[in-house]
């Protein structure tokens, strides 16, 4: 490092790499990175502790850029202190200032928006689509509490991005869990993209809202370094979460980024020049510089912080975990909800693995995490109603090593899904869980029902998440409460992000605890008849059987297999179904683009089948029973087996 | 009507229907009904301007029950005042007090949330995914302003509920856009689902967070009539927007209920009568009741207001949009982002209807809605970045009679598709747009790019909204500004639920804007080639033509199809497809679950065609070019001629 400056030649040192790196880029957002250049320079060279050699150090304070745009400030800051970028400690290598050049470039660690699985460690979570670094944030926080860690948190957050609601559920949370070691930092610099920002996100208003919803609040001048450094030196220390409201200047140094709404434009390569000089004016103009800045502060607390191996763990048999929770007498009568089972397989991973956490939406009671929550209360992170932050949240605590469950009704997991895919470029670890999945909840109606929740997760599911070609996300619709016991496991089991549906009615066992297995890309086979398949997943593969009864009762033979996991094995499914002169018919309880577009999908590949879906064919509503709303909706038993009457049929 | 009550004796009279109905559905919220049974003896028997024989009526007073789950006690209100339901003025009929013992039932009007497509149109928007409701009643009131309508429009919102961000959002709209028609009652019964409300959801910290928001703000008992009738008589006399904070119970009245956690708990058919005592009970121990209740208020202003047929503008030729919009200059150089071609369509589209709003989040300089805005301010809507608040305030000017157009990133679509949903369940005539959809955005990278968002709308579009078959959510992936102008007069045209995808860079004109024609399921042969077809929508298109090019060159014969629209003419497209030895490629740049599943399902079902899709294999990131990104996805045009090559060679 050489000689420390002020935070005000930082800021202009910055400036000249935001400006550059921009330009060479062709894209990016250097005016708002310029807006909190000396936020950054105090943060960085002085207030975190952190080591930029080792960016995955367990114990170092975080910072969560929720305003993703402004990332080329941090990608300056990180090359002029000789960070470590990479993909993993073994690809770990210094990032140069020349490599800030090759920002957005396809191999490089520079991601357009902060975006830690392409390279960059620094970071915890992607961001970029707004308004959820703060949960994130919250997450971690949550995490270093329960790792007894001294690891602090701060978000960087813009004052139009203020808007998203999803600030305010995270507002709200980090209040209610009292996590005072997260630090929010407004950045209100006046503008967003397309005009200034809406009077409701200037600075005075944003004060009163934050000190409404219980944050301590101190204002100041982004570009003073004594008030940033005086402001950032309080956090942790009162009993409320701490807001820095900080007025910046977007585009700050740089005349020609001054007038105009320059937002997400960068200059030319013709104008870094001019902008280096304007910079360096700027700096001079704005009087002494602050306190000289000393650097990154020493981190103490272990580096590497090891977590239990998920698949080490030794669960209970399912009789074994179904008697230590009281419901035995479900064995006897072997009918129990899939989503009790999953309560139950939720409170067991509890036990095994300390690194399992669990946070719900207000409906614990509903979708059974609360055994989970009466068993291991400090792992419990009740998020009230707000699924968006709940969904971040969970984001941050996959980042610092946990493995977090998070449910509610899967209708209102679709409160979330832009969080999800977010979390999906991080990769994170989350495991989403939505309870009263489909449309055989029936009496509340299609406000409270499922629909698209399958062709959404799927959609993800058809793309890699790495190398190793896995999917970006399994999805998981158990049957009855063995399989969801066992699908519960593999979700602990399997890295990387799964969903899985529950439901509400009670149903009848269809696996024997005793032998029945479930594997990633599994199916099950549950009866075998010669004449056409009949594929379903989850409420459906009861209504699939009670077709293939009625169907048998008129004389056909029908194969009855259970879809249990998204993306299935092509190939062995492909297999299964050609055996049955490859008359295919999928039934399922959601709109289309689930399950039976990926059959559909295997069949038009293979060329040689024939397969129909039989989806949701109309607008759910409220009826008494679950019969009625899926024969309502043409998914009924009767209509499944008129279906596959017709394919055979056909010539 | 019967000789006037208080609301003591109204509530308790409605309590009863509250409980009886529950209790012979098996199911619903009586205790959270039971809370608001003041509010709503108050509000609908005294405040509010309506005529229970004409919930249609276009001048009347409206109510939002955002609390969908507490609709018992609109049910009971409406059955007690003689309320009229049906799905149209045709189907009207008087509700009876028997009627509500139908609750729930599938031919009642009465579904489990509220729900108008089902014949309750009291209400303008299904409810009962928590947080929506005040930003339909935001749009609501805005719509009623653009039409110099004295209606004002009432929310009311649960306690628990207030912690989704989507309220904060809705409270910002409304004070940037001065709604002082709308009050938001908030009911504070102090418990959710699970537990009892945090903290932050008590009624004093909601006082604060309201007064912090810009509102005014009155404390009740919600259960003192005087109060309440005060706190409603000041509804639209001051500069800020009402917010009622009424501290409830919740169960009033009803012994049973008020012990242990009744939420969402119905009473069995043999405690209704004991409840009903205790109702007579507690209005009379309540004290003097309140002063009589005189029944709804009379309704001045035209009963309906007429909006334009949009079938029946004209609109001037796409040559003429352009010149008259200054683009001229594209049609000489036949080049022009669908994006921009959108803004012009849109602006165009207001010109010709009144009816036409527009409601944009803060990137209209994007999504190129800026155009309307200059031309037409007043039926702009900045929403600044909130998508949720956008999405269902959309859906509250569709329900008052407007056209809502709702821009944003097709990626920040993604917050609000649980918005969507609940507006797909009240049929709303909503047109979403969502720019820089796909992946060619590139440099930006993967928080910015739309790859689900195919997989969820046509997941919508599988299913009907109505008898008259048409599918719950067009989708349209317009490939050139030609299309994209045309899609645009589709969607306005067209009633119901709209998505339109338009992506980033400037691409050359496919069509000729003198003769191509477009229409709902449609889709286009743009090249012809014996071997077999490639399917492609949107910036792909451009993709499969230059691989049909690269084919050329290799002697293999291509079809390149532009399948604009989904759902699509399957029959149509079928035969098309058949003709070409049934060898299909689909090219998209998302991930898995849209064109190519419906393809796929179409050559499924068709049992004689070999169908594959190209969807992006893995997580996006940035690059400098749309080539490279696509490339790297495995869905540039070299892959898909090679696999077009690899389909052809298969046995």
């Amino acid at each position: 490092m050489s000689t420390p400056v002020g935070a005000h030649a930082k800021a202009a040192a910055l400036g000249k790499l935001i400006v550059r790196m921009t330009a060479s880029a062709g894209s990016g957002h250097p005016s708002t990175a310029l807006s909190i250049g000396h936020i950054l320079a105090e943060l960085l060279y002085r207030t975190m502790r952190f080591d930029p050699r080792d960016p995955w150090h367990a114990s170092a304070d975080r910072l969560v850029l929720s305003a993703g745009h402004a990332v080329p400030a941090v990608y300056a800051a990180w090359a002029d202190l000789g960070g470590v970028v990479g993909r993993s400690r073994d690809e770990a290598r210094v990032l140069l200032p020349a490599d800030v050049d090759k920002l957005r470039e396809r191999d490089s660690e520079l991601d357009g928006h902060p975006n830690p699985a392409e390279g960059f460690p620094f970071f915890d979570a992607a961001t970029g689509s707004l308004g959820m670094g703060l949960s994130v944030a919250a997450g971690l926080a949550a995490a270093a509490r329960l790792d007894g860690s001294p690891r602090r948190v701060f978000a960087i957050i813009g004052d139009g991005e203020s808007r998203e609601g999803q600030v305010w559920e995270a507002a709200d949370f980090i209040v209610d869990h009292r996590l005072t070691n997260v630090c929010a930092i407004i950045n209100c610099n006046g503008h967003g993209q397309a005009a200034a920002v809406s009077d409701r996100q200037s600075a005075a208003v944003l004060e009163k809202k934050l000190a409404a919803f219980g944050w301590a609040v101190r204002s100041i001048d982004g570009h003073d370094p004594k008030q940033i450094q005086a402001a950032l030196a309080e956090v942790g220390s009162g009993d409320a979460p701490l807001a820095i409201v900080a007025r910046t200047v977007k585009g700050w140094g740089v005349s020609a980024l001054l007038n105009g709404n320059w937002h997400g434009k960068p200059l030319g390569l013709g104008d870094v020049a001019t902008a280096a000089a304007s910079l360096d004016e700027a700096a001079t103009k704005a009087g002494p510089d602050g306190p000289a800045l000393p650097g990154p502060a020493a981190v103490s607390g272990p580096a590497v912080r090891s977590r239990p191996d998920p698949r080490e763990a030794r669960w209970p048999s399912f009789d074994e975990a179904l008697r230590s929770a009281g419901l035995g007498a479900a064995l006897d009568k072997r009918v129990l909800a899939t989503r009790r089972a999953y309560g139950v397989a939720l409170k067991v991973a509890g036990d095994l693995l300390p690194s399992v956490v669990c946070l719900d939406a207000d409906v614990s009671n509903s979708t059974f995490a609360d055994a989970f929550a009466k068993a291991h209360p400090a792992r419990f992170f009740e998020c009230k109603i707000g699924e968006q932050n709940m969904v971040s949240a969970a984001a941050g605590f996959a980042a610092a090593g946990y493995i977090p469950f998070a449910n509610s009704f899967a209708k209102f997991i679709a409160r979330a899904y832009d969080q999800v895919e977010l979390a999906s470029i991080s990769r994170a670890n989350i495991k989403l869980v939505g309870s009263h999945a489909g449309i055989s909840l029936a009496a509340d109606g299609p406000s409270q029902m499922a629909v698209a929740d399958v062709a959404f997760f799927r959609s993800l599911g058809t793309a890699r998440a790495d190398d190793r070609r896995s999917p970006l996300c399994w999805v998981f619709q158990p049957s009855d409460a063995v399989s969801a016991y066992h699908c519960t496991r593999l979700m602990v089991e399997t890295p990387g992000m799964a969903y899985m549906r529950t439901f509400r009615p009670e149903v009848p066992l269809l696996y024997d605890p005793a032998t029945a297995t479930f594997s990633l890309g599994g199916f099950q086979v549950l009866r075998t008849g010669e004449q056409l398949s009949i594929v379903a997943a989850g409420y459906m593969t009861h209504v699939a059987l009670r077709a293939a009864d009625l169907l048998a009762k008129q004389g056909v033979r029908a194969t009855v297999i259970d879809a249990y996991c998204l993306p299935f094995d092509a190939e062995k499914l492909g297999e299964e179904l050609s055996r049955r002169g490859g008359r295919v018919l999928v039934a399922e309880d959601n709109y289309g683009g689930g399950l039976g577009s990926a059959v559909a999908e295997l069949a038009a590949r293979n060329g040689r089948m024939r397969c129909e879906a039989l989806t949701v064919q109309r607008m759910p509503r409220s009826t008494r029973t679950s019969e009625e709303i899926l024969e309502y909706c043409g998914v009924g038993a009767e209509q499944v087996a008129d279906q596959a009457r017709a394919l055979l049929a056909r010539p």
